[in-house]
């Protein structure tokens, strides 16, 4: 260790106290490598303050010494944006000590959680104040709101909430100097200048350390209704989304498609589901209404799904009757990430379309992939209400590192360029981080980037923050 | 004219054609006057580009000769922010001959538009595709698109819908520079970098020119139910608002609040009005709910409306029966500005608080503002479910320019001290233009401010973007 980053030690020990800091190496293992053990790196030292006083001090440290500051949350990111570099020169930034939910009022419908907050706790304290936080995803035991923020999660609630972007009304950010912006506006409407708060919002820790974040509350649902529906097509598929959509209005809060390749995979490989049709349908969805009504929401499912299968939109319907049934759909399409994992190796994608885009994608792309891989196995499922799928393609699992970087490079490729044309999104909502970092210079405009990279030059002119990751 | 003048004009005249000039002193002045005819300047020509690519050239040949620009589009701003200064030099970038609809996709519920187009224009365009777009406010048959999204609009259907920024997913930009920003995505889930889309929307023409936009499209609400409600105190209110959404979730689309004071001003003022209760009430509400089903929502107001008189939260309430009624309880509520007008000269405020926080509000604030100016004339109401305010107050009709100058700067500062400490915002939908300039100074903390600075400087270092507003 040189004596300039035993001096930085020091200076951090003397803003974070000695409990604030990991050193040893075993320790700081834990922060060093994703929950998906896909990236690993090397860290300095990892920083835990306790409070934003302490996080401004770490900043200002570092601004001045030039050293570069990874923030990390709950780990459980999908694109490597919280782990270190090899250098062993970035500094974690970790925020779960600062995990205190300062506030939930009712009245406003916020609720005011320091960003080192476990997701789901803030859905507990939510519910204690009978309100509802919609954002909900597979990490949320330990993934921490200011993660969600920083990468702006999706999940399985954005078609009637939207991101986490939509649910968030004011944030408390350290700049990378060391100075604190105290956005904390609890407020529907503020029109008093720029909007700083989406510019931290899903900047992936390269512009700024999120603190703190006003959350928006809604109303809570009391009732749902849950329907697994089969189809010739997409097509089919996207007109009853639409139709549904005119029909059920908001109450209509998930519509996840299943295409019958991954159906089988999922049915094959996770114990204790099985298939909800009687037959096999080219494409399934799983629908669900809400509603703070109980009265009639079964009976608008049911009518709205008889009318689509006797005008011949759909094949075949069953309407959940219990709540184990609702359950059991849900832990299908759930049980895509293991099969997936058990089944073999992933090259994944997670693109947004237009809606009315995606069915000559799915025939253009799984054409252009079974071209580049002839038999590929198209494991095609996603968020089809938000335009938003999980494209990946299942190599074997004996398939070498090499073979599978080789592959994963080729088909990102083709799929990415079909995207592109599109006038899609290579990444929907898993961020960029290291995953696409060099696709996301490919696919962007010179335009945008040229104001992304002046955005990002005149808040972090040394370059501290998250080097390596998004731009 | 000097030589420099002609020799702009000149390039101007190649860049959009003779047609795209306006020249004459007569036909200028239309553009340099704002419609409250509060505002008023001078323009060294007005530029009327037919489409982006005339626009760019516009802005490279502004921003090589460092000529201030001033963008304007239906002229209806509530701030001056469309309103050259007096010096003569500034151009005025009229963009209302940019009014095509490009495109309009159902299955995606998108609707494309240039920034041109006047928002009643796009909500018809909606309605025809059986969708809808909520965005609503007073001057949308004449205002445009591309001002609603610069000054990130209110209007009546915030409370379900979102402010404009919330109905917007993409965005065409003609950069300060003169290069052409394609950010027309027509995604809901897009995690590829700094969200730049919200940093155009609400920045009121000082980073760069909205030159067209993807716009969300809803479901066709089919149905609506309406009340007004007479209760004791804004508490009470505010209470009603928090139970009716727990019960009617995303069906509860207005809660416009009119203080006693208000109503019986409107009373007065405007024809073929009456009061919709038998009894005067220190604070009414009007509240709305719309749904694509018409089953069940008329009993659902009624039944909750019902329970809140029974418990004594409120005093008194009538449920519209005919369609005439309804619009009956709305002409109340638009007539609050013809009444204002008509009974004297109104010191505006346009305020956001936490709900929680307005009743404490508007005690301090009736308090302060009658210790200011001993029996002042309050015409409290607004967006209540939004916590936006517009908290104004009356001065004599025969007010002389001077007085009601002194007594707005002196109003202003003792509302808005009060709404700076509840941490609330000093213009909640109206913007900042001219208006609140020297107020958002005062008002903002340095870093907030700094920040502004930051990025102004990054994306428009000749300083050539709307001079003299905002920031």
């Amino acid at each position: 260790m040189s004596s300039n980053n035993l001096d930085l030690i020091d200076r951090l020990r003397s803003a974070v106290g000695a409990a604030g800091l990991v050193l040893e190496k075993e320790a700081k293992a834990a922060y060093e490598t994703d929950w998906l053990q896909k990236w690993t790196g090397l860290s300095s030292v990892v920083v835990r303050p306790a409070n934003t006083q302490e996080t401004a001090e770490v900043m200002r440290i570092c601004h001045e010494t030039h050293t570069p500051v990874v923030i990390q949350g709950g780990n459980t990111g999908m694109s490597g944006g919280a782990t270190p570099d090899t250098s062993g020169a970035q500094v974690i930034l970790s925020m779960v000590r600062m995990n205190a939910i300062r506030n939930v009022d009712p009245l406003n419908n916020t609720l005011t959680a320091e960003s080192g907050v476990i997701l789901a706790n803030i859905q507990a304290a939510a519910q204690e104040a009978n309100r509802y936080f919609p954002l909900s995803l597979g990490a949320e035991g330990s993934c921490t709101i200011g993660g969600n923020l920083a990468t702006n999660a999706g999940g399985i609630a954005v078609l009637r909430y939207g991101n986490a972007r939509e649910l968030v009304l004011g944030l408390e950010v350290v700049l990378p100097d060391g100075r604190i912006w105290n956005g904390m506006r609890a407020l529907r409407k503020d029109n008093t200048g720029y909007d700083l708060r989406d510019l931290f919002v899903g900047s992936e820790g390269t512009l700024g350390v999120i603190t703190a974040a006003v959350l928006k509350l809604h109303a809570k649902p009391i009732a749902r209704a849950t329907a697994w529906v089969g189809a010739e097509s997409v097509d089919a598929l996207i007109r009853l989304l639409a139709q549904m959509r005119e029909v059920c209005g908001e109450r209509l809060v998930a519509f996840e498609m299943i295409s019958e390749e991954s159906l089988d995979l999922i049915l094959e490989h996770v114990a204790d589901v099985r298939a909800p049709l009687a037959n096999s349908h080219p494409f399934n969805a799983l629908i669900e209404l809400s509603d703070t009504q109980e009265q009639g929401l079964a009976d608008l499912l049911e009518s709205s799904l008889g009318d689509a299968l006797e005008g011949g939109m759909i094949q075949d319907v069953v309407v959940s009757q219990t709540n184990g049934q609702t359950q059991a759909f849900w832990k299908i399409r759930e049980g895509i990430s293991q099969a997936q994992v058990r089944a073999g190796k992933a090259v994944k994608h997670d693109i947004a379309l237009p809606i009315s885009a995606i069915p000559a994608f799915v025939r253009g792309a799984d054409v252009a992939v079974r071209k580049a891989l002839p038999g590929a196995q198209i494991i095609n499922f996603g968020h089809l209400g938000d335009g938003n799928l999980h494209y990946n393609v299942l190599l074997p699992l004996d398939s070498s590192p090499e073979a599978y970087a080789a592959t994963t490079a080729k088909l990102n490729r083709v799929v990415h360029d079909i995207v592109s044309v599109a006038n899609g999104s290579i990444s929907a909502e898993h961020g960029v981080g290291q995953l696409r970092r060099d696709e996301l210079r490919h696919y962007k405009s010179e335009v945008e980037f040229d104001l992304m990279l002046r955005i990002k030059q005149s808040l972090d002119p040394n370059h501290i923050m998250n080097p390596g990751k998004l731009i």
